[in-house]
């Protein structure tokens, strides 16, 4: 058999829209928390939301600004610094082509669970 | 302020049911691939229906297999070996797991989409 190419067509469940970038868990949590609340948040209500660690958060961001999804901006409130995070125009596009995609993956999943499981010590197919 | 403990009451967005193991994308596309297809899966259709390589599916069948999701059995047609990819009944629960919180980031998401964009240089909140 020749090599498969990811295409779609031919791989229905390659999922190739699913970039790494937002996929992986965290930046999925960080990015969700930031569309839901799209005027931004701060860095203590964002770790909140996502229940990362002050390191984790960070970390995450960084390949997250790095990518131009979220925008960073240090701010002043009574005199004491903040970070103020929030969804790039370009971050917002990128989230929702993912999710289409994972539209995809649950759709997928609902038309499994209607599909009989095997009977025990049957054969394959 | 203190540590966050990754809860779901207080994260709601932290997603900890999305497990590395199930999360990762072809490992997703493997488990997708074969939950639709209950009966299981010949390796090459199961390449092919996923989009990955020979050696990437190998891979990452190892995984499955060591996390008991998936099992595999050598198998002979027409007297030729075959490698055969089935989900075990713990796959079936941890992906049908997993699916669940799936859908809620495409809950949360779509409340998300809902909520109006910010203005152009509107300040932080």
């Amino acid at each position: 058999m020749r090599q498969t190419k990811s295409g779609d067509k031919h791989s229905p469940y390659s999922y190739t829209g699913l970039h790494r970038v937002i996929h992986e868990r965290a930046r999925l949590s960080v990015l969700t928390s930031l569309s839901v609340h799209p005027k931004g948040l701060r860095f203590g209500d964002l770790k909140q939301l996502s229940g990362l660690t002050d390191g984790n958060l960070s970390r995450h961001l960084q390949v997250l600004v790095t990518s131009k999804l979220v925008e960073i901006t240090k701010t002043f409130e009574d005199n004491r610094p903040q970070t103020f995070c929030k969804l790039t125009a370009l971050g917002r596009k990128r989230y929702a082509e993912y999710v289409l995609v994972l539209e995809r993956v649950v759709k997928d999943a609902a038309a499994a669970v209607k599909a009989p499981a095997p009977k025990r010590g049957s054969s394959p197919a």
